[in-house]
Formats: structure tokens, C-alpha cells, sequence
């Protein structure tokens, strides 16, 4: 379900074709359209757009002199930071709570999420723009991520649906229950015939089978595969 | 918290050395270091190796000679696809749900996730090693994500701590309410001084004030700093 306000994306001063397009194709797979560039790097930023798979998303992205100017129309302004320890002005969320938080905002009105440079991310002054910080829960030792796929993480938090985290899988129509016994049955006869079982023991070990096949938890088209396999080694031992 | 096992990730078939290096930096990004290949492109995988920026994660990679191979290990083994709409003979799990199994999973044991080439992504030979396939919820007009994009969003969500979306951020401490009225009591001298405030309307004017300022939330460390931009407007003002 896309939020009423698009999300929009602001990549501060970006440097790298390879990254502006790979950002907008991050966009593209979660459903976010509106980018927009501040300063960047000219050469970059019309080598993404003429790259051969560019996407809608850069197509339509829009070059902006200032970030004030990106962001004007935005009631909420995020910025990025892979720094956890450094005093900052800012309040500091990790993704897993500012991504609701900027899932919550998104219903109500427009929001911008800001990503620095490659090589030094956001400046004090890009900051200075924003209501707070978040930072994507990266190791201490290496919590610097790629622009790339920063950009994918922080759209996936944002638009990933908590409830799925609950839903099962839809998983094919179990075995019903005269398939089952009719592969007891068969294995039965096979391990008859092969000797498995004596007469003697023939009862108890029915029910040890039936039990066996029951906690495979077949579903209704492995348990036809599983009679064919059975009725082919039944008729080899046979014939 | 590190999980006792360490999770596999198994680029299989992978053809652009960009991607392997970048897949190997989103896992030292997440703590993860077992980067397995298995019949990698040579030339990517060298190339990729020798990479000036190449991370630790991709010096100690481990080629396989066959997928059986590179999972032996595992008690669990979990696909990847973009593709959510065609019959699968396995079970689906969306990331959401699948990224909180894998994490149970690795608190006992060791488990595999598996990514397929740029180009075709796991094949149905690579797919009948796993036990389940899990795919990102992406848009289904453009469902599939760039390589190493795929790897940072699952560990994301892998190693993402359910608990911090609840915790709310550390803030700087709130001013006090004496700051709040000096700030108010200063605000009010200044209107005056300025003639914003008449003699008979003054007291209501000061509970407006108070009000106002209060509702500003002002942190203690910025509630001096107001205090010194009044106390040098009402320097200026008596001067």
C-alpha cells in the first residue's frame, strides 16, 4: 500500500554514476519515484542518466542549487549518518525505529531522507537542515555502507509490512489423509516383499510405517510422486 | 549480539566483480564474514579479489566446486528470488517473516542463504537444495534488485534488532523550568522594550508567552543558547 506522500529522496553532492544509479534502482524496486539531486557532480550525474538501464526513476529526478530548496516542501527532513558515537546536535534513531516514524509521517505529509556523499557523507551545514538522524545499525568497526545500497536498506525499512513478519507462508494443500494410508500401505507391501518384515512382527510394524509417513508432513503433490515411486518399485520387485 | 553460527551467504554463478565486492562489503557492513563462490566467473572473482578497496570478507571467500558442496555444512538452506507470482515448489517466505526464521535458525545452527547470477538468479537445480525460498518485497513491475542491494537489505533484516524499533532515541536533556522562565521572563522585557506589549493587555501577554515557549520543548543545552541571543537583543535594545 504506497503511503499518500512519496517519500523523496535527496542525494547531497553525490560523486559516482555507478551510485545515483543504483540509488534510483533501489527507488524503482520499492516503489519510490521522486529523487532529487543536490550539487551533484555534473559528469556523474549525466553519465547515470545515459546509462543504458536507467531508470524512470533518474529520468525525472530533479537537480536542485540547495538543499533548502530539495527539501522546502517537506514537513519532515531525515538525514543519514553512519556515526553512532560522535556527539551530535541531532537526536540519533536507529533505521528500525525511524523508518516507522517516517512510515507514520508519509501518511500525513511529504518527507525527505538525505544521503551524503560518497566520501564524507552529510555536512554539519546539511545537517543543521534536519529534524533528526538515523543511522543504519552497521558494525562500529565498518559502519560505513555503500551509497547504493544504503539507499535500498533504509527504502526496505521503510516500506517493509511488519505484519508479514507474522504471516505464514502459503504453502500447497497438505496430503489428505486415504493418500497417506494408501502409501503406508504400499510401503507396507514393498517391505513385505522385500523381506523387512516378518509375519510375526507384521501389526506392530504397520503402525511404526503409518506414523513414520505421517510425520514426513507430505503435501498433496509430493504424496502422488511418492506413489508413483512406490508403485514402480513395487512392480520391479514383481515382476 | 553476534548469533553463535555465522550465516553463509553463497553467491552462486556470479558474473560482475562489482557485485561480489559490493556483496562482500554490505557483509562487513552486518558482521557476516563466510562469503562462499561457487563456479564463479574467474576473471570477476580475481578482479573483484584484487580490488584496492577489497574487504577482508572477500580475502577469505571460499570457492566450491558445486552448490552441495558449498551448503554441506548447513542445517538450513534458504534461496532467494524476485519472483513472487509463479508456481514454486517451494515454500515462499516473504523477508520479513523469513529474515526472523534465519535469525532463530543461526542460534542453533548453521544456515545458508543463497543468491542467484545478475542475470538468470538460482536456477531450478541450485533451488531443489533449499528448503525454502524467501524474497524481498519488492514492486512487481520492477521485482528484481541488483546483487549486492539483495545481500544488504536480507542481512538488514537478518541482524536488525526487533526491540530498537520500540526504543525511543537518547535526547539531550530537557531544560528545566527555571531556563524556560528566564527565557519567558527576558522574551517579555524585551516586547516591552519593543512596544509589542501595552500596559493593559501585559498580563495576559505573559501566560501567552509562557505557553509559547514551553511549547518549544527547548533542550538544556539550547535553551542557553537562547537566553544569550535575548539577553544581546535586549543589550542592543537599552543601548
Amino acid at each position: 500500500m504506497p503511503p499518500k506522500h512519496p517519500l523523496r529522496v535527496v542525494l547531497v553532492a553525490p560523486r559516482n554514476p555507478l551510485n545515483i544509479g543504483a540509488a534510483a534502482r533501489a527507488m524503482s524496486n520499492f516503489g519510490c519515484t521522486e529523487l532529487r539531486l543536490v550539487n551533484p557532480y555534473d559528469v556523474a550525474f549525466r553519465e547515470a542518466r545515459s546509462a543504458v538501464k536507467a531508470h524512470k526513476v533518474l529520468e525525472k529526478a530533479e537537480e536542485y542549487p540547495s538543499l533548502a530548496d530539495a527539501v522546502a516542501d517537506c514537513e519532515l527532513v531525515v538525514g543519514t549518518t553512519s556515526i553512532g558515537h560522535r556527539a551530535l546536535e541531532h537526536p540519533l534513531r536507529r533505521l528500525e525505529l525511524g523508518g516507522k516514524v517516517i512510515a507514520r509521517k508519509l501518511a500525513r505529509a511529504p518527507v525527505a531522507l538525505l544521503f551524503g556523499s560518497e566520501k564524507f557523507g552529510l555536512s554539519n551545514d546539511d545537517m543543521s537542515h534536519c529534524h533528526w538522524l538515523m543511522r543504519i545499525p552497521t558494525r562500529d568497526a565498518h559502519a560505513s555502507m555503500n551509497l547504493g545500497q544504503a539507499v535500498a536498506v533504509c527504502l526496505y525499512e521503510i516500506v517493509r509490512n511488519p505484519v508479514a513478519a507474522k504471516a505464514e507462508p502459503e504453502i500447497r494443500r497438505a496430503a489428505r489423509a486415504g493418500d497417506l494410508e494408501r502409501i503406508t500401505a504400499m510401503l507396507g507391501e514393498i517391505l513385505a516383499q522385500s523381506g523387512y518384515v516378518h509375519e510375526r512382527v507384521e501389526g506392530s510394524t504397520e503402525l511404526k510405517l503409518r506414523r513414520l509417513i505421517r510425520r514426513t508432513k507430505l503435501n498433496a503433490h509430493d504424496a502422488e510422486v511418492w506413489l508413483g515411486i512406490l508403485r514402480q518399485i513395487r512392480w520391479k520387485l514383481l515382476s
